[in-house]
């Protein structure tokens, strides 16, 4: 008999009516004769609320309590659940992170996944019982609750799946699946079948949400295989496969726009070894993410040097920048907060040039800039104007033909 | 050094602010040097949403599954006063009912404690800093959470209190202590500064909200010296002692009233052996409690049967008195939803006449009339008209005195 873990993100159990439809979904896969396994993360918005809660006592919360309070979102979810279930005569066992065990590291508030003891959840399984596991949080060796970070609830879901050799997990959320962009921006993106996890790893990064690039990471290292599927509508969601399972005539799978970036630009550096690691390092200290690095061709010995970090942390990078450039002698430090990444992802583009050929006609069709170009083997990103980001998505969208199935080397559509 | 249990219900920590006071309350008890032990309610109105939310998806939730939605709400409360404690300096560990472990049965929703271990609390104190322990849940030995039932927080704290050998258990409400009479009906109403247990237990099953009589047998059966005080304002609180601590000149301690009463009266009941207990005997299986029960001088052979019960279940209550009418071939069933209980306790009871009679004259005097009597040891409790339950509170508490500060026999003041 096959296993399944099925894990429901905050929307999917946002409200009791959520939880009641929840309720019904996990009856109907239950009577097709699966051994259901169910994560469930906090109703929505009750994270945040609790986390509110614990910032207003202190603008630094001691982790190791702020973790107990955290953890107890999940726990109240995986009750409602329970209650649900029971009223559809199903019967559940609930499992908070110490019942499993799920052992983690001791770093409160991003603690890692260590080891998950599956007895009792196989017992259940062998009960006859749906066990019901609360995401997000485990224990530590010595018995302190923990949790593992945003988006911890679909790395509950992979690691139990990996720990029971599961033969899928299903992410249930509130989109159909990973589109070919964000169906808010471009109307005739599609739900995509399939996807490598390469891709959907690069997508992760470049700014898209369904998934977070942890998650991808830890299902393709235990090679469990994920499916992205909506609670909310009977969708057959986009599986998340090994690239020898992928396609190989698909150029490009989708399209992310972030905008969550910031540009950093310091004039007439010093062209001399040694000086850009004198400028970035403290700003790496300072745990400030630089994600793209552009340095100009030197002019009498000084360039420019041009960097990305989130916006949240432009204030502090600037900071850093300024002491830097002083220390390097170099000149002004310039920032941007008004920009956008716009990234093309697709495991065909290894193969293929022409990729960045077609973005930068499909933009400058549209009279759009672009300020900073980066690439991967299978992601192209620039850096743009933030008024231009969704305008960049749509034609890049249709530049591409992202509207129109594609069909894989043996006819299956993809 | 004295170890002291100190319990905040959930007023006291009703909020950021009175979580920050009780902080604050916590770090100047424990700089006198003494060992504290601090249990938790959870915030007021917490249990009450989370009840409600399981409410919502079934009308008779399973016991099993909403234990662990309840259980979370003194999970929050905990992990927010370790926070504030921190932000004061002070090291806390948090400690949840399998933690610890708190041993309950598996009456889930109203479990009853079996066994504290105490290991990890001592070594806590030991470590110097000081336990903070979630109310109201437990864990049966198989290792699922339980709760203990309203009012379970008390309980929590007094057993602790006990295991620990603890040299006085605080219980911090709402208000400065036990009084005379509610304050909010008698504006000379007096905080007693002691009180004896049985005198106690008698005042919270007639209706005294601070402190319900379970805690209260137990504290007694324990030994454990308790204290009602209030977190809002500094109050020396209320000290129930043993009775051979109490004071014998003391005649009445307080006056309660009780608004949750219906009567149900049987007319024209053969007046034979075995009849009421063929009337009571369902009435008791279907676990309504019947409080009092009168029965009027035999006429002919015949006789009224009045009874009282818990307003909640007076419907129930008439249905199964209306069956057992006709089974015995009695008259009919009236019901009056619309009476209270006024109760009058007091220790010097036992030694003193004319308790009944001042009652009946002071009522009197306020043309209140008397439908229902009964006494016990320590206690006189009449049932009235409900709209003069408070008139009579007013009056009972003037007649006896209730205003004036009282001298026990050495000359303490009680």
């Amino acid at each position: 008999m096959q296993i399944i873990v099925q894990k429901f993100g905050g929307t999917s159990v946002g409200s009791i009516e959520r939880i009641q439809a929840v309720a019904k979904l996990i009856s109907e896969e239950a009577s097709k004769g699966h051994r259901l396994v169910v994560v469930v993360s906090a109703m929505a918005g009750e994270t945040d609320r609790l986390l509110g809660l614990s910032k207003k006592l202190s603008s630094q919360p001691s982790a190791l309590h702020q973790d107990v309070v955290l953890a107890a979102g999940e726990q109240v979810a995986i009750g409602l659940l329970g209650i649900a279930l029971h009223e559809l005569g199903i019967s559940s066992q609930l499992f908070l992170g110490h019942q499993i065990r799920i052992l983690t590291d001791d770093i409160h508030g991003a603690a890692r996944i260590q080891r998950i003891e599956t007895d009792r959840l196989i017992a259940c399984l062998d009960d006859g019982k749906i066990p019901i596991i609360a995401g997000f949080q485990g224990v530590t060796e010595k018995g302190d609750v923990t949790t593992i970070g945003r988006g911890g609830g679909d790395t509950t879901a992979i690691a139990v799946a990996a720990a029971l050799k599961a033969d899928r997990c299903d992410i249930f959320t509130d989109v159909p699946g990973v589109s070919t962009a964000d169906p808010r921006m471009v109307s005739d993106a599609r739900v995509l079948r399939k996807i490598s996890s390469e891709e959907m790893l690069e997508l992760a990064d470049a700014g898209a949400k369904v998934l977070s690039s942890r998650s991808v990471e830890i299902a393709a290292r235990y090679q469990v295989p994920l499916c992205v599927r909506s609670s909310f509508e009977p969708s057959a969601g986009t599986m998340i496969v090994r690239e020898e399972d992928s396609m190989e005539n698909v150029l490009i799978s989708g399209i992310t726009l972030s905008a969550n970036e910031a540009k950093v630009a310091i004039r007439r550096v010093p062209d001399e070894v040694g000086i850009p690691a004198r400028i970035f390092q403290p700003i790496a200290e300072a745990n400030i993410n630089v994600d793209m690095i552009l340095q100009n061709i030197s002019k009498d010995g000084l360039t420019d040097l041009t960097f990305t970090v989130p916006k949240g942390d432009l204030k502090r990078a600037m900071e850093l920048a300024e002491a830097a450039a002083r220390d390097v002698k170099a000149g002004k430090v310039e920032a941007a907060g008004d920009v956008a990444k716009v990234s093309v992802v697709g495991i065909g583009m290894r193969s293929h040039a022409g990729v960045a050929h077609t973005m930068f006609e499909a933009l400058a069709k549209e009279g759009i800039g672009i300020q900073m170009i980066s690439t991967s083997e299978i992601k192209v990103s620039l850096i743009i104007d933030a008024k231009y980001g969704e305008r960049a998505v749509r034609a890049l969208h249709q530049a591409f033909d992202l509207h129109k199935p594609h069909t894989d080397l043996v006819g299956n559509e993809r």
